[in-house]
């Protein structure tokens, strides 16, 4: 029996966690809900995640829920895998990165994707999905220059917040299908090179330049 | 000088990251950037949080951003404090609770009070209120609930959870006037007479149960 059963679907935030969890060398069992069938609804599953979201993370019997905070959950279990930095400043401003991207930039999505969230009138998608678009896109173009300026956390992101990163700059293919600037272009290749993010993206079926799945 | 300069808005989320400087005897010059006023957008301060937000903690002159990430921060520099558990699991589940607020509820009352962020269409903002309202009413029968069974974290909540929730059971009175349930209200009683929020809710010139200001 592993010491985790982690819960994931394919290209979701749950990306950031499972390239975690495989850098860390953790002994977790993946398990696939697959969002666009809508087993994150199933019974059984909202018995673990009563809001049917992803990521799960379930470890000794306890359930564990929030990206973020399974982030940190895991860097205090592995702390020779460097998830998060060690220095109080470093991490306080990497910290500030995971932050915007969780619940600034992340509820933009869900503005963009999952409209009903926000309004249940149909009518009012058109316009949130329009500011949702120009709003996402003037943040990657701000992402850029972060990137390239090495003020994307403190330096090169590394860690959880480079995997988390690598979610958002997936995503982007919906709001900049021409492609980032050569800043994120230089860190969307480094994750899809890196060993364990290599590992996740093969065994969830995406890439991090298309929101295409393999298995489309 | 003091070793810490803040900035928080009366009543806002800052108020979280105010009681638990107070609560940890921190060196702080607290200063007033005040939103209803537009304060935010000053020259001044954009250069401090380019997204006219607070709060913003400036420490050894290095600027944090970001209330979860200032947390985690306050935390590592006062650990004797106990703003966020010891105990790697009851961290985690108190990570989640924070995290669910900083995600998930905080962007819906941005959607409902600062609707503009997620549709500049003011025709889209009726039907987006209205899904806000509502989602924010069930959030806070589930907290209340969640607090009764001891399951917002994990038993009592303490520290910064704690006062990270008290923000959110002032800000219900928009979407609750008719109040909340027994448990909610214990920990708004709990919290108002909490030493450090004391202290806090007397400077900002705010109440927990109430959205007016004292100085309305």
């Amino acid at each position: 029996m592993s010491e985790f059963v982690f819960f994931y679907s394919p290209g979701a935030c749950s990306l950031a966690i499972h390239a975690a969890l495989e850098h860390a060398g953790a002994d977790f069992e993946p398990v696939r809900v697959d969002l666009r069938q809508n087993q994150q609804l199933a019974p059984n599953y909202l018995l673990l995640n009563p809001q049917g979201r992803v990521p799960t993370l379930v470890a000794g019997g306890i359930v564990l829920t929030e990206t973020v905070a399974i982030a940190d959950f895991l860097d205090r279990r592995f702390p020779a895998a460097g998830l998060l930095p060690r220095d109080d400043i470093a991490r306080a401003l990497a910290q500030a990165a995971i932050q915007r991207l969780s619940s600034d930039i992340h509820p933009l999505y869900r503005a963009l994707w999952i409209t009903d969230w926000f309004a249940e009138d149909p009518g009012a998608h058109p316009a949130m999905k329009a500011t949702a678009a120009e709003r996402l896109k003037a943040f990657h173009a701000e992402l850029e220059q972060r990137l390239a300026e090495g003020r994307w956390g403190q330096g090169e992101p590394t860690g959880f917040l480079a995997y988390y990163t690598g979610v958002f700059l997936r995503w982007s293919a919906a709001v900049a299908p021409e492609g980032l600037g050569p800043a994120s272009e230089a860190l969307r290749r480094r994750l899809a090179n890196d060993p364990a993010m290599a590992r996740v993206l093969a065994r969830e079926g995406v890439s991090l330049d298309s929101l295409k799945r393999a298995t489309d």
